[in-house]
């Protein structure tokens, strides 16, 4: 039995894969997938930012090497392919407590596309400089806030 | 106002950061954070193995550009630097149904570094062939389902 066989068997399959999902069980599979993983997404974002921002905000002492980490993990998030995100339908208007992503996100003349990419570039530019000191980080994380920022107050529902 | 300032100011940060926490209210907030941002970490794996075994389970049609866009982000999580996740003392033995991770995940003679590296190695493996047509994604993914699995059953405990 070859390892392909042994592991697109099921049984060991669904142990390798199955892990917490996030999203309600009433959803439909491909819906609560996407809002899972949507939402594990932007943990991970709050995650390293959390870090970069305790660190310009003096809660933490900052250290280069765990700002780089942080940093890079953020700009690298920031480029992962979304796909099976951004289902139409999957807003919270339509779904209501399940998700916080508004309708906006989709509709006519969105440009959340702009946003994104004005997130991506802010991380970037945060991760070339995060390692060369406290200054450094300061000067480059307020780009960073803005980013998220902008994009929640367009898209992002109130719980 | 500079950026900086007007973004580390507190309450534009926090609303730029904020996010839905997996993980219980109950615990010290960097151990929760540390347990959210893991399964928020597992959760971006299983959304993008999902797709990659479904192709090659024949569940749904193979697409190239799907493949490797799935294939792309499992590898880069994969390299993803894990800081803060691992605190001592967060294991399911001791806090329980908040999380799954195993205590013999921090025992001595632990081998997750080297299970770790060899889903590293065989996600990297992946990506190289995964928009190279079904048989080549089939070839390289039980060794992928394999590494999800020593792992798993060494250092994930049950539900």
């Amino acid at each position: 039995m070859t390892l392909v066989t042994k592991f697109l068997g099921g049984a060991v399959l669904t142990a390798a894969i199955a892990g917490t999902s996030f999203a309600a069980s009433h959803l439909d599979p491909a819906v609560a997938g996407a809002i899972s993983a949507r939402k594990a997404h932007m943990q991970l974002y709050q995650h390293n930012a959390g870090t970069l921002f305790a660190m310009a905000q003096g809660k933490v002492d900052y250290d280069a090497d765990s700002a780089s980490a942080a940093a890079s993990n953020l700009a690298t998030l920031a480029t992962l392919k979304q796909q099976g995100y951004w289902i139409p339908g999957t807003d919270q208007e339509t779904l209501g407590e399940d998700t916080r992503a508004l309708a906006a996100i989709w509709a006519d003349g969105s440009d959340i596309g702009a946003k994104a990419d004005a997130f991506v570039e802010a991380s970037a530019a945060m991760n070339a400089v995060a390692g060369d000191g406290l200054d450094a980080l300061k000067g480059a994380i307020g780009a960073v806030g803005g980013a998220c920022n902008e994009c929640h107050k367009s898209f992002r529902g109130s719980r």
